[in-house]
């Protein structure tokens, strides 16, 4: 929804060249606000009413606007104000926009950039996707650990405008090491001793991440430490940069929504669902369906070895549909319900006789319920199958929910990641089980029947 | 896995009564790690190291104890020092802890609580869970207009201790209407200037969120502003809490959790997997199976609804699961790369054209592959269904993918939740679907080759 309130005004302003209202227009509300009210601007009508923005107010305006529109100003707009612009840019979010571009115009952005944000940008650029480096930007306070509390402040007061984070100052020694932390709260806590150091007030023991971890261990940390910031650090235990909460809630975000899509076999998309081509999703959509449909074939072969038995039970084919999808429903479940489990810590491997013993008293609950109901059907519809249908469905529903459990352990324990038991591999695996349970079932019943 | 790297160390030092040692435990590190060490006291012997730490650390080290220890604590302690410890924790905190005890102990405890903590509790537990009012705190700054910059810091030192953040101060008028807000980064970076009033300072322009609203509304609010806190106003605007960054992280991980449990028919839990009784459990699977299978028995009627053509043609069965399950897939896919994708407004219902145009592209790309693939599997199993089977595969999979995006898509056009379009309900009605395409392929096909 494009927010069209202001856009005839905007728009005679800029026919006037009405620089006191456009300046004012910028800088009156919260950036996000006016990316908004400017989203139905075209990129050189934005770009226009950007210039009469102090620089500090057109990068933030310019970081809420969307990333085509972001692109389309970069890709459009006079390439020397671009390069200003860039180098004003927040660390991390200048890597993620230059991704986008033409690797021809990154190449003569980069030549327009004063040498230290070129090299920023190029050491961020080389962290793979997914890695605490590929999230966390260098715009941090670093200070000294001899500064003291009002050197500190000052030095806070003259890093507010460049750093992100104002909330935590990070002290290192000469090499860059990571030695403490200090919270704005505790220095100001400490204004009333103002000569204290740096070094006696700071925190040693402090969360880190490592560069090369994954993000979601950024997460994991931050979380569990309820922190405004994460500080990111090589392996010699050297500061690189920060990951900040903002950053933190988009991982989880994305985290969450590349699980889903794990979740019903789709390759997780790096673009939002619209933006990415046809053929990239169809790729990612493909694979799956095709290594699922070979799977599935043993469904078919399984139903050829039994064909005496379809040919004897003329009824057997009907309940088909019925009782691999009442078995796939419930190993869904199970694994819905164990894989985020085990991915936020509260099942561990060492959980599994808990969760096997949970399963199984659900599957005969659940398996139980149905088979009620499927006496109820195989009344009315096939009255010869009273009995193996209600009993197909109590073991088929157990099978699911022990599946559905023990196959995310099982993958977790091979050190597989969980999330790729996805739920179709689940229902598919529980499918050529419930066919075979199916046909055995009607086979052994019915030689009970014979025999009494 | 519970840490018991220090357990001998603390007990000896519980049985020597080592106020020293065990007082310097409880402080030297972060409260988190303090807490990981001690998970493996009973709650006896964790309250007994507690009561050598301060009080503020105390309460961070309790905050950071599991909830099953947190309960046992304070079900079997002593009440009067147990309420010490409720009257000082976070605000927000303490009401999710006080929903897990027995009703007559929180009375108990209510009533050794002072006043004030006790009427803040009753009014945090009357917003309705999912409320951006259940998930506020209540701990935070209130600042008066007319203070003065250096005013201001003197009260942010005084009252750093007692709210959860301080990183942004809230600028109210004598009856606690929500006037303004001034940051930290603003009050440091106004220091040169110590006169200014916060009137002066403060953006007016910021981002509310009402007390009733879903806390869903929070999170975009908190991410889209890139927020570190959220003011919680009544319908009069009158500042009732904040809701805090760490806080925003559990709702987003909550809500992804109810979202996954919903995609597979769950109705979302309230608690752990492995602290949910199994009745509950079974109650929360149970009715969607039972709402499936009752859907599924659709199947099975078709199926006797075509019972002809199911006995003309005897290699039919062979071939339904995997025709099915096919259908499903594409189905699923298609639902959990829609569904997301509306919760976090990236597909608007407008977009529904958009939608469905890609989704019948890859409807024929990803259904053109499975035929593909099902032509060879007709060839080795059953000859003559060499055309039918891909043909049914193609329609098959083109209803998935369009049911599959049509149907949340609807779904939020008549103001339901779409994630209630859960995967198995796709599944579900492809399945019926699949059934009728299958055999109306089957019998058109043969009538044309018999034709020809």
């Amino acid at each position: 929804m494009i927010n069209t309130l202001y856009l005839p005004e905007l728009r005679e302003m800029l026919t006037d060249q009405n620089s006191v209202d456009l300046g004012e227009f910028c800088e009156a509300l919260h950036p996000a606000r006016t990316a908004e009210f400017m989203e139905g601007l075209t990129a050189d009508e934005a770009w226009e009413v950007l210039r009469h923005a102090s620089m500090g107010t057109r990068v933030e305006i310019f970081s809420y606007y969307s990333p085509e529109k972001q692109v389309k100003i970069l890709e459009t707009q006079d390439r020397e104000s671009v390069a200003e612009l860039i180098a004003e840019l927040a660390a991390d979010d200048r890597v993620d926009i230059l991704q986008q571009l033409d690797d021809d115009l990154v190449a003569e952005l980069l030549r327009l950039l004063p040498t230290e944000d070129r090299r920023d940008i190029l050491r961020l650029q080389a962290f793979p996707e997914g890695t605490a480096g590929s999230v966390m930007t260098t715009d941090v306070a670093m200070l000294d650990e001899e500064l003291s509390v009002t050197d500190a402040l000052q030095e806070l007061v003259r890093q507010a405008e460049d750093v992100e984070t104002i909330y935590y100052l990070y002290v290192v020694d000469e090499t860059r090491h990571l030695r403490g932390v200090v919270s704005t709260r505790q220095l100001v806590s400490a204004m009333g001793k103002p000569d204290t150091r740096l070094r006696e007030l700071m925190e040693t023991d402090m969360a880190v991440v490592n560069v090369m971890d994954d993000q979601e261990t950024a997460v994991d940390k931050v979380a569990h430490y309820d922190l405004l910031a994460i500080p990111v650090v090589d392996s010699d235990h050297r500061m690189l940069g920060i990951i900040t909460h903002d950053d933190i809630i988009d991982v989880v975000r994305e985290e969450a929504t590349e699980d889903a899509h794990l979740s019903a076999a789709v390759t997780p998309l790096e673009e939002t669902y619209l933006r990415t081509p046809i053929i990239t999703l169809s790729r990612k959509r493909g694979v799956w369906l095709v290594i699922l449909f070979i799977g599935g074939l043993l469904t078919a072969f399984a139903l050829q070895f039994y064909e005496d038995a379809m040919n004897r039970f003329h009824w057997l084919a009907l309940f088909i549909p019925l009782i691999i999808s009442s078995g796939g429903n419930s190993g869904n479940q199970s694994a819905t319900l164990i894989i985020p489990a085990m991915t936020t810590g509260d099942i561990k491997i060492g959980d599994w006789l808990r969760v096997v013993i949970r399963e199984l008293a659900m599957g005969l609950v659940l398996g139980g319920s149905l088979a009620l109901l499927g006496l109820v059907a195989a009344a009315l519809i096939a009255p010869e199958a009273i009995f193996i249908v209600p009993c197909t469905l109590l073991l088929v529903v157990l099978s699911g929910t022990l599946c559905g459990a023990t196959l995310p352990l099982l993958f977790k324990r091979l050190g597989w990641d969980p999330a790729m038991m996805s739920n179709p591999f689940v229902a598919g695996i529980v499918d050529v089980l419930g066919i075979v349970i199916y046909v055995n079932v009607a086979i052994a019943l019915e030689s009970v029947v014979i025999g009494g």
